[in-house]
């Protein structure tokens, strides 16, 4: 099996996992649940977004998060702008060393999630994306729904690799390809990691996998024997699918990072404090969080035998 | 990526399933979730046990359920039995055409399970195995923890593959190869796979995972990969882990399948109708099982998009 030595694991739950979590956890825990995911190791954490509020009130204290974030040397945090004015916002603090903006592949989803065309989106972060990088930023593009769309089904690959390329010439860093609603299966997760990987090199290339039908990590597996070497996870697999309340959200981070360890790859997190994240994470949502090794791991089992 | 074109999926949630559940289900419902298997599809379904009601009262049942089994074409039922006392019962029933005994590749588990060594069970089966044969049943062999123990921790591969040659040369005509307790990774899945098909037919082996850190289905897609065609799984994921209560168990039925249809794999199953199976095991077991696909299919997501 031919495998990378090392990955890079992006934790998306304070952003992802809280965004589509039913309550609004107080700014104070949000940040503890930061800070402990960086000592467990976590390079990388995206931790809200510069949306309205409006539309997503469990991150509206997005500025707030910005302004507290704990300076720990080695971390990078991120947030996401959908729009100049996100940007500014994100602008003003010095902590978010990455903007993310996104996109759909399918032209419904991206309509439903952003009220406006594929096209329209892309033309805006043509101010957005430049401004974020002239201002030291990185910038992350995520693609959503490439491997399928709620309302439209399958979703042309083509679009996705248009789309890709657009926030590329822009000056996009890194792109992160989306299971949105979690229909992928391993073959078409190998389709689209060679399509990717003929047209961009691997190290700008994530893969962010949703578990809603169990099959996020062995679609993460498929990733990491065609190249891929960066993965997007949410702590506990906190967050759910807004297309179906109750279903599972994101992978979980401790289960993709439970295989990489076993497979002797290197993330440089330690998979006994990440619990401990997982633990309070569970805490601050108020439910049993889906992650399997985190239930394992709060049930009594050791990390492996013995 | 090179998978077979047909898997064979082996139910083992009417066993596997209710013996590790807490609540004790009634022979009539048993009956009516075999039923709902079978119709599902299923045509492999381990449905009791003959073990001591003392060790396993929820299949204390076990006489009951297999003399009431539903005549169905096409379907094919097992048992386990732990030793000659427990085939005896079972042949008293012409339904069950599939016996298996059962052995752990770690000492420590074996004698926690089975109270006797190894190389006593083994001697034991001598007995079993061929009876069984001589009764026109076919025998499966499970062997537990070979991907570690709960005790012992790692297990040496070779005497997994010692036991398999001997429960082969009494006559087991297939090997299920357990990871009991679910610590299994791809690259650790890769060799044992590898190993056991340098020694036995393909068609001769199983693969029996469970899901306690999430690991289950990409240690499936990488047994299908290594040429493995027979998976077992428990329907909604039912069962649980007795060494970490709370815990994911089995892989579940309906995510293997959903991952199976997705590459074109053909399994005779409809995963609309394995859900009402789930919906009613989850039902008789008074609980949410963890299996995802069921739980995203019964919070309102469609089979895939749209």
């Amino acid at each position: 099996m031919d495998l990378p030595a090392r990955v890079v694991v992006q934790e998306v739950g304070p952003r992802d996992g809280l965004q589509n979590e039913p309550v609004t956890v107080e700014t104070a825990d949000k940040l503890a649940l930061v800070r402990t995911l960086a000592e467990a190791g976590l390079s990388r954490i995206e931790a809200t977004s510069f949306v309205s509020p409006h539309w997503i009130p469990q991150l509206a204290d997005a500025g707030d998060v910005a302004s507290r974030l704990p300076h720990l040397s080695g971390v990078e945090y991120g947030a996401l702008v959908p729009n100049a004015r996100g940007l500014a916002r994100a602008l003003a603090h010095p902590a978010v060393g990455t903007v993310a903006v996104f996109v759909s592949a399918s032209e419904t989803h991206n309509r439903r999630n952003l009220n406006r065309s594929v096209a329209e989106t892309l033309r805006r972060y043509e101010d957005v994306v430049p401004a974020a990088r002239r201002a030291g930023r990185r910038v992350r593009g995520y693609i959503s729904t490439v491997w399928g769309c709620p309302w439209e089904g399958d979703v042309d690959l083509k679009r996705a690799l248009d789309i890709a390329r657009e926030l590329r010439r822009q000056g996009v860093d890194e792109l992160s390809l989306g299971d949105t609603v979690g229909v992928g299966t391993p073959r078409q997760t190998d389709r689209i990691c060679a399509e990717f990987l003929k047209n961009f090199p691997a190290k700008v290339l994530a893969l962010h996998l949703h578990d809603t039908r169990g099959t996020a990590l062995a679609n993460a597996l498929v990733g990491l024997q065609a190249g891929i070497g960066i993965f997007d996870a949410s702590v506990g697999g906190m967050g759910g699918c807004p297309y179906a309340p109750g279903a599972a959200g994101n992978l979980a981070t401790e289960d993709l990072v439970y295989m990489l360890h076993g497979m002797g790859i290197d993330t440089g997190i330690d998979l006994g404090r990440l619990v401990e994240a997982g633990r309070l994470a569970s805490r601050l949502v108020g439910r049993e969080l889906p992650g399997r090794y985190l239930r394992a791991a709060l049930a009594g089992a050791s990390a492996g035998p013995p």
